[in-house]
């Protein structure tokens, strides 16, 4: 698999950005991390002010075959359903991008049935494979879906994307993801495995072994991030790292969503290590495993307001915070130019 | 001093916004706060959905006799030189308000100096005395500068306000608003005194034995809201207070900002215990005494940026949640709209 090359952030442009904010008329550092998200912003776009106005959420959907073992208490046809849904305008990811104007890309890497007008059609096969009795998907499959993701991100940015998004459906992904997340950080499912879109005590104790039995299957490819997408990663998780990595490459910011993104985004950084700073991690939720792998990439996310719906649900919410943390930047008057005193000399140190 | 009737918000409303987003297509409670954010609203405004498009700031300023004491790291004179940058369009809060749509009024409760145009003239006085050497106002000033607030609160609505944010602005606040947080929740100043709009290792010392000193003459008014206020209060926090008070009076919810604007919230609850309802916590702050003030109100704000500005940009900052909320309950499809299937049978309970 070709993985492409990172150019990585600009301290010059990030260091400029921080002067910009220093030269404002407020105490130095008091918009917190509107202020760090901006120089982020500037220092991954290498430009300044960096330009966010156009901007794609990627939304990738695929089935799981682990959804029979039921794993979810939402039967695996609302994918296809909520597909339908997203074209119609009715999911809270088309309110939320309208209201944050942003386009919004549904791409079916692998729902089962018939393509969905209005949805990008790249099925690379419909639905994985029941990964607690054979690997989720051929090494063919995992890259062709990568490759999905990687393309996606390209496609975007020449239809002028300054700023992704990424976010996914897929019912039965936070059990996949639970696994992929167990297999790369060693961690024990009953550390990774949650409650997804809401499940009662009994299915989640359902839920957890079968974790923990595709644990077990899959124990070998531990720590191995192309093995663990195959053994038991989800089509659409295997087009976010592709996501990740091709924003990331085109420097691009990629604004990672809720709990399945951010397990994409893990592997991401494992597979390319240079594409981490471009991650952007919008929020922690309350799915058990976020929590983790947040931690596992060491990020800290700008809101923790108990979401857990995905569809880059989280990723929009964030986006007046990077419209506030560009516009002050642009707009707000320098001590200079206000006539406004600066600091005690003995304060400024 | 006449302390209007509040309503209280409407449970029966609550309930029915509640239902609205259970009926939509997403797993119940995926939206986290802002599904709380959207039925506090509603049952807030008593109107299902609530409206809440036109919005207003009000941002009271004034000057501190405290502040000749150094407890800042900025002279004095930024007050009206801040008056002047916000009449010109060029703070941060001038560029979060446009952004967010929002008007801004601004209301000199008792800046030092002529007038500003362009703002509000409610002087009661020029600046507050020096609490450590007597009280900061007497009980008219106290009571003229809550009335500025509690009609600024009438008057927006008047002109159509269907949400109120308060801010403010005024060097040397922090030293007051420590201080009534002190002399209102029995808290040592070590609690509640921080680092301002950013000072010294040094100063901080100082302003620390400042809010001491003020502490130790004024201890007989220790738990008694007017009289905390009349003691070490400012004017903009009076003035603040009954905004929050007018707010809820009238049905009207109050997005309050930082650490003065918390303070100022929890005298109002002190005063009027029905307020509380009304009064949404915009974010937690990196001032020590934020975090003090909002256990002591029971409040978990939305966002937890470190911001430390004041001038109503936390509240701001929160107004894209608003609008999610919103939005969300008008236009999002319900499962038997867009036609996708409920959860299995035993998830439901």
């Amino acid at each position: 698999m070709h993985i492409p090359a990172i150019p990585g952030p600009s301290r010059e442009i990030r260091r400029q950005a921080e002067e910009v904010y220093l030269s404002k008329t407020k105490p130095a550092g008091s918009l917190g991390r509107i202020e760090w998200l901006g120089s982020e912003l500037a220092a991954i776009k290498r430009e300044l002010p960096p330009r966010v106005e156009n901007r794609t959420l990627l939304l990738f959907a695929a089935d799981h075959g682990v959804a029979s073992r039921g794993v979810s208490a939402y039967p695996q046809a609302v994918t296809r359903e909520m597909l339908r849904n997203f074209a119609r305008g009715g999911a809270a990811a088309n309110v939320l991008s309208r209201l944050y104007k942003t386009n919004l890309t549904v791409i079916d890497v692998g729902v089962i049935g018939e393509p969905v007008p209005g949805t990008v059609n790249s099925k690379v096969r419909e639905g994985t494979a029941d990964f607690t009795i054979e690997p989720a998907l051929s090494t063919t499959e995992a890259e062709r879906a990568f490759q999905v993701g990687l393309d996606a991100a390209y496609a975007a940015q020449e239809f002028g994307a300054q700023l992704l998004l990424v976010g996914e459906m897929g019912i039965g992904n936070t059990s996949s993801a639970s696994a992929l997340l167990s297999l790369m950080s060693g961690m024990s499912p009953k550390d990774t495995v949650g409650l997804g879109t809401g499940c009662s005590p009994e299915r989640l104790r359902h839920k957890l072994a079968v974790v923990e039995q595709a644990i077990a299957r899959h124990h070998e490819v531990r720590g191995k991030p192309w093995q663990c997408l195959e053994a038991v990663g989800g089509l659409e998780i295997c087009a976010l790292v592709g996501a990740c990595i091709g924003g990331a490459a085109s420097s691009v910011p990629v604004i990672v969503d809720g709990f399945i993104c951010t397990v994409a985004a893990l592997i991401a950084t494992a597979i390319a290590p240079d594409a981490r700073p471009a991650l952007l991690f919008a929020h922690r939720g309350s799915e058990r495993g976020h929590r983790v792998a947040l931690e596992f990439v060491s990020a800290t996310p700008l809101l923790d307001i108990e979401l857990s719906l995905g569809e880059g649900s989280g990723a929009l919410l964030i986006l007046p915070l990077v419209d506030a943390a560009v516009a002050l930047m642009l707009e707000m008057a320098t001590f200079a130019s206000a006539g406004v005193s600066t600091k005690a000399s003995d304060d400024t140190a």
